[in-house]
């Protein structure tokens, strides 16, 4: 699902994923983003598994979050996410999670025909990540030319602002 | 989704649930039965999180899992579960977990639609769950006094054999 | 630490480990048998991260669990275990998991010295694992005849009785 | 164990935490900050499992992390942490996380008392956490009125400079 720049991931609240004070532990929301994540490069057209698969690992070297509502067992949240800044051996994404109401009986597939604007519900928690492309050996590697036609895509689809 | 007694429900492999064995880590497997559980109380109509508003609690008291194939990072895998046996204070189920081939781009919802048949695909893991009805002081008490209602969607789902 | 056949692990839970239930999640009790597990090959004398690098592995394709009594955030807990039966190909080990009561203050090295007597505390959990040992082919071998060293130690430390 | 202001928390690395790269999946650091965390604060004289009987909860607000090297599975790894900042109804900690050289059969207790100097070792990740005091209804409260005795904990331990 793709809007206005911003690609979106439903998914539902696990039990698992609640702790003791009644809602969702706070390292949760960070494995959340990698799935959204994992999502929009799957939308640009190559399953980070490929990715993977060709040599290139894409681990995070900064992380930010603020949390303004907690998420609760069996939420529907969504998972807002899109690139903001790139280079040949960088990369950087931000994050938006929110809540949708629910009923009875929801389900995730029926959440994401139904949301038009996925920037809507509540506004639980905010956050970005920064990567850097390496190979199998831990050491970094320029994307244009390891893999340029996974670059053309995150180019196509997140053209950089001249100034 | 229900075909033949069964419930299944489809979901996709997290990087967080692999290990450096290369596949999912073992016990992951045990959370998704829960999942598919949670699942399948849903579409008998009540789901788990109104049961526990209402002061009941299902914990698990017994486990089994038999490991045939591992689940690998972003698989479509389903679960399949059904109630095998319950009585006024216990319920059992039981599961299979297994893999759909699956191709570039492939959606969860894509594979829940195409999937005629749920028990196809490489069987991975089986298993069974047996949980105790309890109060939120953790006393063991009859779901047919306390949730007539929800002992009557067990019942009408899953009836039992007359000997 | 180790008394009469069995080798026992202290850790204390996790807030991580919780749900929303209050007590400590099902699928954790199964993780902190992976823990004791491993301190007692380490015990033996080679850490299972050796095992791993010289090309053996040893996942589990079995797993039964009771559980008795939650444990809950805190608490000091006790993970003992042992081989009961084990072949050239494969390996079985037994669980017993039990709380210490604590105090305020109390760190698992300190509980650790007190326990004279591993097997006492209240019973939480007991529970049971099978394992195969595979190269990084996820082929299974003889690991009498892949790692001799490393089977001595288990003969040397769980001798086999005779009929 | 608190050397300059820093208390420091050594664990080992679990195989659930490691993921398919073959290092520790990124969102453990943010939990073992909490472990840390958790065991400053028993180090002050009141653990959190009593400051939540008391009726207090201590949320996370925001978090930022760097990581500069991974951990693997097995490492040996000290959480250093310290309060940097509080208020009435906040609080700031900052974090270092190292890795100790290991030896084949080290275990956490030997390095615990072999670490005379808390801040060698390799940097693996830094990162910080803003916390809020709330009450059971998740409303703010000022903690010098509501458990005066843990806000003189805190003022003697991390007095603040004047200006």
């Amino acid at each position: 699902m793709r809007i206005e720049g911003w690609f979106s991931h439903v998914l539902r609240v696990r039990y698992q994923e609640t702790d003791q004070m009644g809602v969702v532990y706070h390292t949760n929301y960070l494995n959340w983003f990698e799935i959204a994540r994992t999502e929009l490069i799957r939308e640009l057209g190559m399953p980070y598994r490929i990715i993977e698969r060709r040599g290139l690992l894409l681990p995070v070297t900064e992380v930010e979050l603020k949390y303004s509502q907690p998420a609760r067992y069996d939420d529907l949240i969504t998972i807002h996410t899109r690139i903001i800044d790139y280079s040949h051996i960088r990369i950087q994404f931000i994050y938006e999670i929110r809540r949708y109401l629910q009923e009875q009986g929801d389900r995730p597939e029926d959440a994401a025909e139904e949301t038009g604007l996925p920037l809507e519900g509540d506004l639980l928690v905010t956050g970005m990540t920064k990567h850097v492309w390496l190979n199998t050996s831990w050491k970094p590697v320029r994307i244009d030319k390891e893999a340029p036609d996974l670059y053309k895509l995150i180019q196509d689809n997140f053209p950089k602002k001249e100034g």
